[in-house]
């Protein structure tokens, strides 16, 4: 693959790149379509060096998921626009990692269930008494589409992260 | 194109996808790559039906604009996680709008300075006195690629948005 080309912002901290991946929340899943891409925003759970998502066991994204299981995932925060004397110069502060590799749907009710559980966790924790189990993850079938739910991992073939921090003196309007 | 499968939550009202395209600050422009697909965050403004984002005359995604410009552009906007008895029911708060079709780099200056101009105002609101004009935009170079900057636009061919709304007492930990 090509490298990045703008160098200054990459960014090669594992742990910073770990915990950030950890804490976010939404990523966008970057698909090859037919006559467009499609890119699709999923919650996700970064677990082990691996990225996890589910989804209706039917669909666009899931159709295409299939057709074409090589994947982007990008993951970013936009802290706000750095300003600058010039508009030219000004800026956005951000960090952002972007993930390449195939996705695979996950056949093991038991690898699945403990990706939902952990997805669960970090979105409500704290908030469920009782665990996801292989069971009901087999079991369960969407209200919508009469499907199970569909759980995929991608394991990274590639993964690049670039940050560009900025004082809060000097961005404008800084978010909360 | 195939049709969104779950219609539930197709919004189809114009000027609620507008006034969300104008406030937004981030968008997701999906492209195709030749072993992965590409979805890069970039700031962009929405103005008269139209996308315009700008980049650095150099890399990436520049390269893989001119070699594929048809793109998805995708915007989103979590509000939170929905709460629900059972975690098979929980559910995420949103709204997202992709946007497919060509993005094409503007060649006319006046064209350029004038959607960079807007979108200095959106991000810097006040911030700047004097107007961007062709002339600066045709001279100006980056000291990091020596390139004049590029600015796209994207006329959608298609346009599909989905929201979930939720009650702020259904959310967990609702965001700011």
């Amino acid at each position: 693959m090509t490298e990045i080309a703008y160098t200054e912002r990459i960014c090669t901290d594992p742990e910073y790149i770990s915990t950030f991946l950890e804490h976010q929340r939404v990523g966008i899943l970057g698909l090859a379509g037919e006559e467009f891409p499609y890119a699709v925003p999923v919650n996700y759970l970064w677990h082990e060096g691996t990225i996890f998502f589910h989804s209706m066991g039917s669909g666009r994204k899931i159709e295409l998921l299939r057709s074409a299981p090589a994947v982007c995932f990008t993951v970013y925060r936009e802290h706000g626009t750095v300003t600058a004397q010039m508009p030219c110069h000004a800026d956005t502060a951000y960090d952002s990692v972007m993930i390449f590799g195939q996705a695979e749907q996950i056949t093991d009710a038991g690898e699945a269930a403990k990706a939902l559980q952990l997805l669960v966790e970090k979105l409500l924790p704290g908030y469920y008494r009782s665990q996801l189990t292989p069971t009901l993850i087999q079991r369960y079938r969407s209200s919508l589409d009469g499907n199970a739910v569909a759980v995929f991992r991608i394991t990274p073939t590639k993964l690049t992260a670039k940050q560009n921090h900025a004082e809060p003196k000097d961005l404008f309007a800084p978010f909360a």
